[in-house]
């Protein structure tokens, strides 16, 4: 998800209707990159392991390669680590919000920031 | 919202907390130009009057001018269409959807459809 100054933007590639690619995906894969556990990761989104663990598991089943896979050692430093295909997702993935965000910057964009306000008039009834 | 094939697309505009435009919004406002009324646009639509009624109210408060007004006439013919800014904006939303389609269709996201399966895997535990 990118915030173009009003403008929020949000990219999800879906395998029929699973998201196998999204803005809180990719930001788990690049925590799993830095943490190089699921676990660490997790807990540097705020998220719980278990919702940790269903996203990973759903990058796995909607690619044709798994996009993390455990690290080998075992004991209890076994971790985990994008593969190639993982880097390759999120790179692309990156690459496209990125051909996004400046398709975004487009005159229709300014047309519509001329005519916005900063903040809302209050509701003329309750809501 | 748009789809690119296994791409799905939505572009807000955010007027403070509130969403000044998306692609909920610009239906609406699209089927109350064809309808001539709220509570017909409403209906085409499938939602329930009460919704409907709140998201004109938000985008006429979210812009500076409102996008929709009543039709002079009273009776029971009284009817509703767009503002001349209504019309500004719609148009320029769609624009921008137009623009952002077109940018989706580059390079990273050939490499995203290259890697995505068709159906994701069984997932490997209970969800």
């Amino acid at each position: 998800m990118s915030m173009i100054g009003p403008l929020k933007l949000k990219a999800q590639l879906l395998c029929d209707h699973e998201i196998a690619m999204g803005p809180g995906k990719a930001d788990l894969l690049e925590a799993i990159d830095s943490e190089g556990s699921i676990s660490a990761a997790g807990r540097v989104l705020g998220m719980s392991y278990r919702r940790t663990w269903l996203l990973v598991d759903a990058m796995n089943r909607c690619w044709t390669e798994p996009l993390v896979e455990a690290t080998a050692g075992g004991g209890q430093k076994s971790g985990a680590r994008l593969t190639g295909a993982g880097r390759t997702v999120l790179a692309a993935y990156r690459a496209l919000e990125d051909a996004l965000d400046k398709a975004a910057a487009s005159a229709p964009l300014k047309t519509l920031e001329t005519l916005l306000r900063a903040t809302p008039l209050e509701p003329r009834h309750g809501g």
